[in-house]
């Protein structure tokens, strides 16, 4: 899948739900100025072929027609070792937040060497906080206040152009950080180790089992921007197991302490 | 007219001849998403009030209500003292062209004493070699040759992206270069000033009577990114008064040497 000599290719831009026909389009048009060209859609409320989709698209069908669909987020982002979410809403259990233009370099140089996703939401309420959880990175995109909420298709315009740029400035200044990168983990690794965290942390009476989600979406925002290797999951999750073990026949110690 | 405050109130988004109601809809949007609210029309080919452009302008519809609509280039651009015209065609007779990136810092500093304007062409064709005669820059979006052109929305957004962020930087480094703008020259004054020096390249003999466009494209071309002050243009048409009186006092002893 990687295609070193062109880090583009290993950058899929993948929408959650979008509803409407006419954006998808928008967005293989916006992606095909750029020269990206990996397409992914999961569970679109439109079918990306209709003929709203290919008049918007213009010469950029192709990205359309090969375009990979998927009815749910996990099985979309299999294989992929960094994933990015956009982000209007800066909530208050959210980020923190990169712009495009400090990110895209990085993510250039990521594409280098392994499979890179960036999510775009649905229209009306983009990413939800359990479709961010994932992520490496969360972007925003600078906006004015009056109104912060992009256009789908713009929203993607704008970081394909960043990354564009910022794939062009590499070419001249030549590849930047490819040595030091880390062998960044695959997806399902590191949401089986999550997994695994969330059940010690529930068993060990760390979450409070009636809303354990706010402290793992904390927990996930500070290990997604630790970039996490395999060999930092295996790390991890032996202390995870180590911690379990202890939890399991150390109870009457802790009980005393 | 001009906000020293807020450069941004004085930088137009033209669009010339623009196509289709949605496009201007989510152009206005791509404007208040950036800061811009300026939106002038020429001759556009449907109504920026139906239903279909203020649908894709979501909460954008202020600009469109405010939106100004003039039946040509001439009249739209009265009064404006920087002009730049936007391109993906960079055919042999155009350019140099700047990137939005290199070009906003200064229409930012520009816009902070002078009104601005930034010209887009109609969706098929974009702007005409006559239509990018007034300009002071050339812009060009960098984009893939696998497909350059970028829909007039896209283009807005990128453009308006790109000033909004240089507005950002501008007000974090402070403005930039203010002291040094010269007093550009109105509009209408510079044209006069071409259609002056025109006519006495034409009676000098110095332009085929036949094409003269060609070659005043390329005087324009010179002078535009020259930034013409009113004092510059007071110099030049001097120069063109007394190259005339010398055309027609002194035939005999041209002919002579």
């Amino acid at each position: 899948m990687a295609n070193l000599n062109n880090p583009l290719d290993n950058i899929a831009i993948v929408l959650i739900r979008p509803q409407f026909a006419g954006n998808i389009g928008s967005v293989s048009r916006a992606m095909k100025n750029t020269g990206l060209s990996r397409l992914i859609l999961v569970s679109p409320g439109q079918d990306q072929l209709s003929p709203e989709a290919r008049m918007m698209a213009t010469s950029a069908k192709d990205l359309l027609e090969k375009a990979e669909v998927y009815p749910n987020q996990g099985e979309a982002l299999a294989g992929f070792r960094w994933i990015a979410g956009t982000s209007a809403r800066k909530g208050r259990n959210r980020g923190p937040f990169i712009s495009p233009r400090e990110i895209c370099p990085e993510i250039i140089a990521h594409a280098r060497s392994i499979p890179v996703a960036i999510l775009f939401g649905r229209e009306d309420k983009g990413l939800t906080n359990e479709e961010l959880a994932p992520c490496h990175a969360l972007i925003s995109i600078p906006t004015h206040r009056a109104l912060p909420s992009l256009n789908l298709a713009q929203a993607v315009m704008v970081l394909s152009y960043e990354l564009h740029l910022a794939n062009l400035q590499s070419q001249t200044e030549g590849p930047t950080g490819t040595g030091l990168l880390p062998k960044l983990a695959e997806f399902q690794r590191v949401e089986s180790m999550y997994a695994h965290l969330e059940e010690l942390l529930l068993r060990i009476g760390f979450l409070d089992s009636q809303n354990p989600k706010r402290i793992m979406h904390a927990l996930r925002r500070i290990f997604g921007r630790a970039s996490l290797s395999d060999r930092d999951v295996a790390i991890l999750r032996g202390i995870f197991r180590q911690l379990e073990w202890y939890a399991t026949h150390h109870p009457e110690e802790k009980k005393e302490e």
